[in-house]
């Protein structure tokens, strides 16, 4: 269905001539890093907050679903237009507003690189810590609508953690300012954090002002490996269980490191399974930060520990864990990439447990992932349409296994189209109507990102 | 208005003959920690979930105000029914359900004691952050229910940073679960946060599950006094803006200086302002961390910088703080105690300013309190009528200083029946809209703790 005329023309007194309806833009903006695709009618690129006020009355009036876009790194269908109407792109909109080392706050609009940010914030010894593995392309805004995380929220929390205030415009069409420039607020609702993880469904961010936290001045790696993949749960759990919070705790899997091995050869070992760990701190802390990590993660199945002692040898530790994603694209390009979460202390479980659904339902699955939050990639790589079909029924078994050991569907990915019918599993059925309450008072035509997060 | 006999019944139909009605209840649950009084027509205690669905089921079906209550040690009058109806005191539903250390994480009753938890953790070698000066009485769900923090939290954090997962009951009567037993999790709708700090007027918590932080082996406390509260603020800037974070960074100026010799002696020094300074973390790391922050006290106007070298030296060093409550209720027993936040670099500019104001107003004024989140109580201490109405004058000019300065009206009290007036100082209309239709969303009929938080 073709956009009306007069919107059309309400877009043109927004946008000027940079309202695009042509296919090159419609195919561009179609897809993100789902294997969903779906054409918007048309693309803008918001610069101003008020002409994101305007854009959204102007989808309000029409009834024209309206679908925020940082780059698309998502991988779960959130920005996929569904329902057609207008993408908008804040790729453009990506100002460092401020940068207030003394408050230990930056202000910033969307469509800023979270690599691009990182790099601006080190001069002043100062880094936000969300740190999703897309960090060189992917955009603060849509870090904050998924809630995405990385390797350091284990010891420095995510984007809930590490957001003061926001500026919005809510699906009525009003821009609202909401949070607090200071580290501590008790003003009434917490919107901030409402917006944070919704994935567009309820506010379109124009500004962020998000808290830094001072960089600590010295890192060491480890590798430890394992006889098998419940061994190194257990160890995840021991060294969780111990005061020094490492800043990185990843994992990897044996069929995850033969895959990588293959690909990038022998830097990358091959185990039962593999332990990423890294702590940081002041020079002279870090001597027993590691002996006390190293004596968790001995113990039953311990195969070696390694601490790198250079940076290089540092990079060649982190081998195995860099060359996964190409290693994957190469044997399954349809790729299932799920983010479970269980408490750390199921983790042997759940390990174990996705073991032998893989083999119950004859799918390749490799495991790696955030240990140290129990957040662990569940990736299922059917080779054909047969396996593919498997693949669905093991992944929603996956899912009820992680509901039973307490864990939920995603811990930095989001819900997005892909996870949105598997809702019921996790949230009571009044829990799942606060949620389309909230979104009503947010959004009450229903025209932000529409078939998206509730089911 | 007496309450309806059918009603009546329905509350006995819950809580059989413990349903309380006398003079003698209504008068002990009529105030809280702030001067305001208003009598509920009926008090029950809650101990299971279920009867707290069927308590607010019933209050909706007779359309009666609910107001819950933890101890009662706020001081904006949030636990005030100043619309009559029932308190639902939940000091009795104070079960510490579990403490899991592996996952780092208690799930506790909302009547649980903050100090009692902290000692039931103790031995796991872990805490709970928030730690309200209230601790030894106040409960868990008071402290979710203002976001209530304490010097802590300027290392980490306040209730919404430690808080994995609710359950509660809503306005609708509807139980249901937020959040999750996971460190990380993006699976729909924070409404664990918006709960936190929404005193009472969403939902009634009847479960919590709290994320704990490893105690740190070793603490140091350093005193530092200045020439005047200008340069002292100065300080508190400069400790804030280096990488050692103080796990406490508190602010007293000389008027309670004053207050606090005169009523505890020479264990309290007189200057222009002190700074109570503390850094934790393994012991060997703390000569470090001490040069930091004492490299960063030093500068314009210093007089003194102590540090303790023994545990009884550093409780004396505490003396002054720790005067400073008793000492003030001497002489202004209706003291007005506000709980205002700037970002740290305007903390001097605050301090001059509430000196000026106070002067103009000709009103006595303390400033003390959680300088390294900007978080300071200005307490006014009238002493007569005349001073008390120059007070409210003062105030309402204090209040519009902290906005201009880029801060917000309360830092960890919360608003109340106290605040909620100047709301719309704080945040925009859009804003309190989009507060309205949530509360609306989770109480459409409006019957949780009526007349607080909202104007």
């Amino acid at each position: 269905m073709p956009l009306p005329d007069p919107f059309l023309h309400a877009l043109q007194s927004i946008f000027g001539d940079d309202v695009h309806t042509g296919m090159a833009e419609r195919l561009a903006y179609a897809y993100d890093n789902s294997r969903l695709n779906a054409q918007p009618d048309a693309v803008v690129f918001p610069t101003e907050h008020t002409q994101v006020e305007a854009l959204v009355c102007a989808c309000r009036q029409y009834r024209i679903p309206l679908v925020a876009r940082g780059r698309g790194s998502n991988t779960t269908g959130a920005t996929v237009p569904v329902e057609g109407g207008v993408v908008a792109s804040f790729e453009r909109m990506n100002r460092i507003l401020r940068i207030d080392p003394a408050n230990r706050l930056a202000v910033v609009e969307p469509g800023v690189i979270n690599g691009d940010l990182q790099r601006a914030l080190a001069p002043h010894g100062l880094f936000w810590p969300p740190d999703p593995s897309s960090s060189p392309w992917c955009s603060i805004g849509g870090n904050l609508a998924c809630n995405a995380a990385g390797p350091r929220a284990v010891k420095y929390g995510t984007p809930r953690e590490n957001t003061l205030g926001l500026r919005a415009v809510a699906g009525t069409g009003e821009g609202f300012r909401c949070g607090t420039f200071t580290s501590k607020g008790a003003t009434g609702y917490d919107l901030t954090r409402l917006l944070i993880g919704s994935e567009g469904t309820l506010a379109l961010v124009t500004e962020a002002t998000l808290k830094l936290t001072p960089r600590p001045s010295a890192i060491r790696t480890l590798r430890a490996t394992y006889r098998d993949v419940g061994t190194a749960a257990q160890a995840v759990a021991r060294i969780m269980g111990q005061p020094v919070t490492p800043c990185a705790l990843e994992f990897i899997d044996e069929t995850a490191l033969k895959l990588a091995h293959a690909h990038a050869g022998n830097d990358v070992p091959l185990a039962g399974a593999l332990l990423m760990i890294e702590v940081d701190g002041e020079p002279d802390t870090l001597d027993a930060a590691v002996h006390a990590v190293s004596a968790a993660a001995r113990g039953e199945g311990l195969e070696s520990l390694h601490v790198a002692t250079t940076t290089e040898e540092a990079q060649k530790l982190w081998a195995a864990r860099k060359a996964l994603s190409p290693a994957q694209r190469t044997i399954a390009p349809d790729k299932i990439n799920e983010d479970v979460v269980v408490p750390v202390s199921r983790l042997p479980e759940l390990v174990l447990g996705i073991r032998q659904l893989a083999a119950e339902h004859d799918v390749l699955v490799v495991t790696f992932g955030h240990a140290g939050n129990g957040n662990l990639h569940v990736n299922l790589l059917p080779r054909d349409a047969a396996e593919r079909e498997r693949a669905q029924a093991c992944l929603a078994a996956v899912f009820a296994r992680v509901i039973e050991l307490g864990g939920t569907l995603s811990g930095e990915h989001g819900i997005g189209r892909a996870k949105r019918e598997f809702m019921p599993l996790a949230l009571q059925p009044a829990t799942l109507h606060l949620m389309r309450e909230v979104k009503r008072a947010f959004d009450p035509d229903g025209i932000l990102n529409p078939g998206k997060l509730l089911p």
